[in-house]
């Protein structure tokens, strides 16, 4: 169920009787995307600096009282919004949303704690540079954008935390975080009209001027005209290995569900193609398989695998096997019913707990403005036709490849002639 | 409830009438302790081997039927048990238990595929290197337990994978394989009978001579008399520390749940003193926990901790102060209280799914013989005090400390004073 508040802040549920528990989100449509580029990685200091202080709770108070009910509160930021949620027994949901509410909407950016966070952000800037398959996923996003704002990494840069003031991200937080672009998702054990009230309580709604939520993303970037490859080295036993694509945004909205059951069938479980050709068959990564990642305007499609430098070679040309194969031929039948057979039941079996729910609730209204149950979700996808997917796997062919290599390589002269081949490229002259 | 076929196999269900799935999971009480010292990876290695071939099944035919009906599919190895699960829509229940019993009981090795199974186990044992976290706690157990079989890594080294035989591996599943050693678990929306009746037929579990399940492991083992320090060198952004004390085995049961609510408080969630101290009040660290591993008859509770080089001294003098404190004074009584109320929390959110559930059921026969209700769990913890905490907490703090540091440093001469201090023991001279 979905009410808006005066503010203009929405409130969407979903009872579940069955669980003891409530999983609450407060989902603001607010990202590293909004960013001018001299703040990269305001959006997400932010998220960790709103903990800190509010006018009635410090960041030890909200550990003791979301911990003494055995509740889990956390946040996350990605490149179009930021939530702030917590999972707790039914019974404390009115805390909970009290909780994320306060934070979300009164955080404070004390100078002191800026200063303080910054060495934690510039933490996790490190430890994020010691996962080679995350910093791998991350680059080729970059490389496949460009110039995009959604291009930019969420986390910001050495450079950008170092020089962030408290003023430039209280700014940041003041102009975007409106109630227009909150949503308030509680997935389990309350009904709708509990929820709203506590909403009401937590936000002091009802005294704000009358809003409108916010409208939704919209837009089409303009596609890349060409492909990148980026050389990160990085000392390692294996080398990270992302090829990317340029896919639809949320606008080309219909294309959505052929090219999820493409990517299932390509790298998204045991039985596809990656999996069985590069694992099973040949035992030349232990860790290999496609995503998609959809914004409101742009999309990537990708292919990860991590293994041995001896056998980036053989990857790169398995992995250029199959997209060439796919993009001429398509699914086979059988290939495509099961695709679809694994898509729907992994989405019925993934939705199981409380916390996905919420998930698919907040994320689902700011992207869309608008629930779709389930079973509209699962007929789409039941709809998808072979050729369907034919159409998506030839457009994306011809669109340009990139690709990011992090690994135990200087630069792209020690690249294999696989690899260039794999991005449709020709292997630069060897140096001399 | 629980039902021991004729072949020694247990079946121990829950059901879950308020979901759509089914948990099934095929546990199995041999783990990497069971190795002899020339057959290190083993176990993990015929986990891997076991789904590539059965008589009536092939890798990529197991991969289609589970896809085809969007379950999932997969296998861990510990070091004292392996589990087979999967996670399908109920209806589906049937074939789950048909596969992971197929895969468990009837697996092959055939030379052809350990050759090529064994390229994939040399990739995981890369991929483990290039985690840093894993690869400190994986190597503070070794630390901590020393000459104990329980200290070697499940996963193996490149020399003992590379020189593994088909023989041996078959050896290993003939021996140890045995249907008394198993525990069939599911948890999900199916009753026991029809549980009971799938595993009956996919076993074949009536043809089986008659046997009684295998008696729990037990023993203690002796305490370590010093602690270890070990330099793992590991080029990246941030070092790696984790320190680690030998604490209980289950034969010592009285002790886990003091112990539970002592590491809640020391490093455990968001008020706990570990991310209080490092994170919150000093920004040393992006991520900061303290956890426990137990086994049949031994047992470490460690600290973990992940900064850039330059926090290192800092880190590891507030880790010494928090310990030394808590050795020295116990628990506060509020601090004490909370915990019990986090944990007790933790335990019924975190029970929610039905993978949590049959994950419980499945552990707790191979590790006790018996089920443990929740509620008993629960009511074991509220009868934690604060002095069975000091006790606890003033034994551990006798014991030896280890620790391992995994980063940028080549031996223990560039270690800060503050590293030998917190494990108790005086810095070398330094080199000259």
């Amino acid at each position: 169920m979905r009410t808006v508040l005066p503010s203009g802040m929405r409130v969407v549920t979903e009872r579940l009787p069955g669980v003891r528990s409530a999983a609450v989100g407060l989902w603001v449509g607010v990202g590293s995307r909004d960013e001018w580029p001299d703040e990269e990685g305001a959006a997400h200091f932010l998220e960790h600096l709103l903990f800190k202080r509010t006018p009635t709770r410090t960041a030890q108070s909200v550990a003791v009282e979301m911990d003494a009910v055995g509740g889990e509160l956390n946040a996350f930021t990605t490149k179009e919004y930021t939530c702030f949620y917590a999972h707790v027994l039914d019974e404390d949901a009115a805390l909970a949303i009290d909780v994320v509410a306060d934070v979300a909407l009164r955080g404070e950016c004390a100078a002191a704690d800026v200063d303080l966070e910054r060495e934690v952000v510039l933490e996790e800037i490190a430890m994020r540079e010691d996962d080679p398959e995350d910093l791998a996923g991350d680059l080729l996003v970059e490389a496949v954008l460009g110039g995009h704002p959604l291009a930019r990494p969420v986390i910001g840069s050495d450079g950008s935390i170092e020089s962030m003031t408290a003023d430039r991200i209280r700014g940041f937080h003041r102009g975007r975080y409106r109630p227009e672009s909150m949503v308030l998702a509680v997935a389990g054990n309350i009904t709708h009209d509990e929820v709203v009230r506590h909403a009401r309580a937590a936000t002091g709604a009802d005294a704000a001027a009358s809003a409108a939520p916010a409208p939704v993303r919209s837009g089409r970037a303009a596609a890349a005209d060409s492909g990148r490859l980026v050389v990160h080295p990085h000392d390692g036993e294996q080398v990270h290995l992302a090829i990317g694509i340029p896919t639809f945004g949320r606008s080309e909205g219909e294309l959505r569900w052929p090219l999820a059951v493409l990517n299932h069938a390509v790298g998204g479980g045991l039985s596809s193609r990656l999996f069985q050709e590069i694992r099973e068959s040949r035992g030349l990564a232990y860790s290999v398989y496609s995503s998609i990642e959809t914004y409101a305007d742009a999309g990537v499609f990708s292919v990860y695998a991590g293994c041995r430098p001896d056998n980036l070679a053989a990857v790169a040309d398995q992995v250029r096997r199959i997209l060439e194969s796919i993009g001429r031929d398509g699914l086979g039948e059988d290939e495509c019913a099961r695709s679809r057979g694994a898509l729907r039941g992994g989405m019925v079996l993934g939705l199981e707990d409380s916390g996905a729910r919420m998930n698919r609730l907040g994320a689902g209204e700011l992207a869309r403005g608008y629930h779709v149950p389930l079973s509209e979700s699962l007929d789409r996808i039941a709809a998808v036709t072979r050729e369907d997917v034919r159409a998506v796997a030839a457009e994306l062919l011809r669109r340009p490849r990139s690709a990011v290599v992090v690994g135990p390589f200087e630069d792209e002269a020690e690249l294999p002639a696989e690899l260039f081949a794999a991005v449709g490229r020709a292997r630069p002259s060897p140096r001399r």
